[in-house]
């Protein structure tokens, strides 16, 4: 199902007409039950295998106007990403997602092919991530807010913890890093508009609409997470806040100082760019430096891509590229790039 | 904690000025462990055991302006009932409660202090239910939302479904009905002023201050769930749609027709009432048919105490009281009051 494809049958329908009962049962339908559970949607509560004794858990919240617009965002894109955010976090832990629970609250005069087609959005990534959907609720509400919880299985592995990093280890990420604040530049920019673009079904495909989808729908390597834990990753986030301050967690809580080295962030890895830089290169009525395209690598977020340390040891496979590397702190740990504090944007905060 | 009170060195200071991480570090001091976490807040995802090898989940949305008014609900009132409404559901599989993970947004002109009593809400009410609260997340939002996700485990019973009651099988409630309802009445009627009480801890107490407590601050009777497992229940939900409404879900998914006993409504069961009526004789310039009270318990909701079927062989505990029996469907299953259709509220839709 691509972002323009709606639900046929249900054209001109409102979420208010269709009402709740309906509502629900026309969502359920469209939802991957998954191989984890034994009781799905449609009772008090859902029931998910956690063979390995423990389940691991995280919720994420997508509100209209703070995460999303509607004005950029297909249906499905708004699916992709809510559920994307609480897979990576599953995935960051070195688990494998099994199962997720969808809340949602939607205006009553929302259409209802929006509402499925935010259905296939997160039944096309809890899919990709190998999880079922298995519980949720829905609420009348002003504007489309989602929160998702994601669980998931250790399958055998311990979970990889943010604080477990020591002076010596390498830094590695795997996935993209800067596509989705690239994308949203070249939106906000005008450079491109988000309905000129055949978006690719995963930020798999290369050029511009690589950047945009990387922003409307962000493609977490969710397998990546279990790799590095079963390759000894000594600790792990995912990218959401922004590199540096990702890192910046990592380090404050394993007590080390993390160095990147800027000069590994714009090269190409076996001729697959960390960051596409070409892409923004080629984009039309765009001159954009290199510093701005290290800004967006190094303080973007959202990519949810992985970034862990490992023991120098480890053989990493080819899509763990090396960014860094981790160093005894003096005091506090922290963050530095090419050896010295990065001034520019650090991650953003809520509220203020 | 009582709803009054909040922590005084706030005072003044709101959820903008504190800014997302120092709101997060201040309502996570404020979270209960609980006894089933591995890993808790501050990583990508929680750890929570799951001894029995599967996973009880569930999500609920508690909107402000939907679920609640903050003119009628204390912040610890809110936090008491996102908490309640997510539990129960864990408790009506039958499972006991382990953990929540709770997502809120939160105006940034919100009080600090008003975030702060909402946290010990719903630290009151995970305790009281024996869970931990081990993750979360916050985003600005125009409007109070929480989206509570509650995790269970089965500890050596099977889950209790609402499609395995039988013929034959006798109905019972473990917790008040139309308490929740009746309260509601009374804040609208302007009968009773929301300020005006001072709301027990929990439903147990008796008198008005009961029925406004159970409206604000549901008190499900969380262990009553695995104990009707353990006694070998058919079926079993929670009352949070209304009592035909619920029972209704139980009849279709079992293909019976339950029939409830009006006169078993509104008696006392060794003292303890199943409806305090007299509480609500007795409030001031009030004058309540008992057909508005039947009203309440069969079609009120939001209580959440636990409705099962079992066998009639089952010898019950006093907390289970029977209120009716299951029959053979002729055609689709189906809820009849004194053997006759019941033509009162049958619960409410969102959205219309």
């Amino acid at each position: 199902m691509t972002a323009g494809e709606t639900a046929g049958n249900r054209a001109g329908e409102t979420v208010g007409e269709l009402g709740e009962w309906g509502l629900i049962g026309e969502l359920a339908a469209r939802m991957p039950a998954g191989r984890y559970s034994s009781i799905g949607i449609g009772d008090d509560s859902a029931v998910v295998t956690a063979p390995s004794g423990d389940v691991v858990a995280a919720v994420d919240l997508l509100l209209e106007g703070r995460h999303f617009l509607r004005s950029w965002s297909s249906a499905f894109d708004v699916g992709v990403k809510a559920a994307a955010r609480s897979l990576a976090d599953i995935a960051a832990m070195g688990a494998t997602p099994t199962a997720l629970l969808v809340a949602v609250g939607l205006p009553g005069a929302l259409p209802v092919s929006w509402a499925l087609d935010l259905a296939s959005g997160l039944a096309s990534e809890a899919s990709r991530a190998g999880a079922g959907i298995v519980g949720g609720d829905t609420a009348a509400a002003d504007s489309v807010m989602l929160s998702v919880t994601a669980l998931g299985d250790l399958a055998g592995v311990s979970a990889i913890r943010r604080g477990g990093a020591v002076a010596g280890d390498v830094v590695a990420v795997a996935g993209p890093l800067g596509h989705s604040a690239a994308g949203h530049a070249l939106l906000r920019s005008g450079a491109v508009s988000p309905g000129s673009l055949v978006l690719p079904d995963s930020a798999a495909n290369s050029g511009l609409s690589t950047l945009v989808a990387a922003h409307l729908r962000p493609a977490p390597p969710y397998d990546a997470g279990p790799e590095a834990a079963r390759l000894g990753a000594t600790a792990m986030i995912d990218v959401s806040d922004g590199l540096v301050a990702d890192l910046g967690h990592i380090a404050t809580a394993s007590g080390v100082v993390i160095d990147v080295a800027a000069s590994a962030l714009l090269v190409s890895f076996g001729g697959s760019p960390l960051f596409d830089a070409a892409a923004v290169v080629a984009a039309p009525e765009t001159d954009i430096a290199e510093s701005t395209m290290l800004d967006w690598i190094l303080g973007g977020g959202e990519d949810h891509s992985l970034v862990a340390t490992f023991p120098p040891s480890v053989t990493l496979p080819p899509r763990w590229r090396v960014i860094g590397d981790a160093r005894p702190a003096v005091g506090a740990g922290g963050v530095m790039v090419d050896g010295k504090p990065y001034s520019g944007p650090g991650g953003w905060q809520h509220f203020r």
